[in-house]
């Protein structure tokens, strides 16, 4: 059954994600939770696997979630899938990682399969969903490329046209309104693929694939580089930016805190220590300006 | 005309709480900026004027923001207010301070009137809204019952009722659902008062001035009592949870960011540094146990 496969691939994907992120940290373990879904308010079907590392010598913060579980669309979220099935079946795995040292990136990446069942426990719909971006509190042309390159090259196995439009869905995806900003440079994002589920699946595990080399050899590329305390500073007040995306904006934040997730695992990735000024600017001509730049145009970061 | 009566009001009671404010810091000056409203996407006249305090001697941030301008509704503000009109008039006046001392608690308070106007700008509907509440690090009843006695007070003037009703109102109101927790300790909130608006917006000058008070006072109670790193990590933690409610709940953020406000007036109610760490809890037993034990279960501070 499909939705078996993808569960196992999941869990295959984070058990290695987090041996390679421990790794290249060096000093940090991660701390496992296991938890069962408990909505409270109604039926509830399996749980997750929260993985999650603080305090590492270069992740301040890095949580690997996984999760299968069955449950109800609130009233919300099946008007907006126009769902004529209340039940679903999700599994998925969700990465957020945040590096302490303001040069290394910060990514997340979302992998996951949804189907919509009857009564009778049967799919009437079901889709893959996923993607990756990247969120450099520098610019760093070299890692966009590194990301959007690894990226491309798993939507090309896929289809034609495949990293054009998913790389285009991202740029419209994580950007803040409210700010005119995107949230990073960005990477790819797709979702309600509902047709031919093997070859969106496969795809979708090219996707992690991808993901598990490219994250790691970005940050290691970058791991010896110095920063300064106006550039941690900036760091913490960009982070603020990623916690407005993601508690206005987020889907996949909102699904969870919906569907009564646990908030502990959804909410893994807000930053460990963030910043708010009022009217906090970069300075003319600066490279944190220039950061400003990239966030405001989206670029063509490879030939799609 | 009413809107200019309330208008001016709400320029009066942010002079005089800035006053306070300042003065009550001993260190800190207001900065002021004058800003016009600037939807982009459509119409927009009128503005605002923000003060905020940053870095004061007691206030950690401090935004006290007026404005008054007419605008389109986005549809789904149009379709929570059921509105068939969609040009507004708002006119109010939002409070948020952060104090940078764990023993003196958060405040915000806001105070409203709109209108929705025909396309000749004439009001079809007006209402008044409000409220205040308060947002303790630790267990502090004393400083609770002053607020809520304030409040009660200036409600107890409008109508019997007032305070049970508005301090319910503020309970649901200021509650994380997936926390489980209110905000803090509560206050009152009203809204859509479109009944007998002399009365309303007299109760709602009641409310203000029961306001400009009540929390100066709170404030120079604790001004001189000590804390330690434990107890300020504690309150970085806690003021996480006051993003969360703004980001994911709060109407007026909401309202604000939709209708293309200016972001950084409406996001001057964000804590200036916040923390996150994965399933921070409280030790058993601690005072900051007991103030989980507070924010899980309503209390009545007053009689009403």
């Amino acid at each position: 059954m499909l939705r078996e496969q993808a569960k196992a691939y999941f869990e295959s994907f984070q058990d290695r994600l987090c041996a390679r992120l421990a790794n290249v940290d060096g000093g940090a373990e991660f701390r496992e939770d296991l938890w069962d879904y408990a909505p409270g308010d109604g039926p509830g079907v399996g749980g997750g696997r929260t993985r999650v590392i603080e305090g590492g010598a270069l992740f301040e913060k890095a949580g690997v979630n996984v999760s299968a579980l069955e449950g109800r669309l609130s009233d919300r979220i099946a008007d907006r899938l126009n769902a004529e099935q209340r039940n679903f079946f999700a599994t998925g795995v969700s990465i957020v990682i945040h590096p302490e040292n303001p040069h290394i990136p910060t990514t997340h990446a979302n992998l996951r399969y949804l189907e919509l069942t009857d009564d009778d426990g049967k799919p009437q719909r079901a889709w893959f969903g996923g993607g990756a971006d990247l969120t450099p509190y520098y610019p760093d042309d070299e890692a966009a490329v590194q990301f959007h390159t690894a990226l491309k090259s798993a939507c090309d196995g896929y289809q034609a046209d495949a990293y054009r439009r998913f790389k285009e869905e991202c740029d419209r995806y994580f950007f803040l309104a409210h700010r005119g900003e995107a949230r990073g440079v960005g990477g790819i994002f797709y979702d309600y693929l509902e047709q031919d589920l093997d070859q969106t699946f496969s795809f979708t595990k090219s996707v992690g694939e991808a993901f598990l080399n490219v994250y790691p050899e970005i940050v290691e590329g970058r791991r010896d580089k110095p920063w300064t305390a106006e550039q941690r500073d900036w760091q913490l007040h960009r982070r603020g930016r990623y916690v407005e995306f993601n508690l206005i904006y987020d889907r996949g934040t909102l699904f969870g805190l919906e569907t009564k997730g646990r908030t502990e695992s959804i909410l893994m990735s807000l930053p460990p220590h963030v910043r708010w000024s009022y009217d906090y600017d970069a300075k003319a001509g600066s490279a944190e300006e220039k950061l400003m730049q990239v966030v405001r145009e989206p670029r063509d970061w490879v030939e799609s």
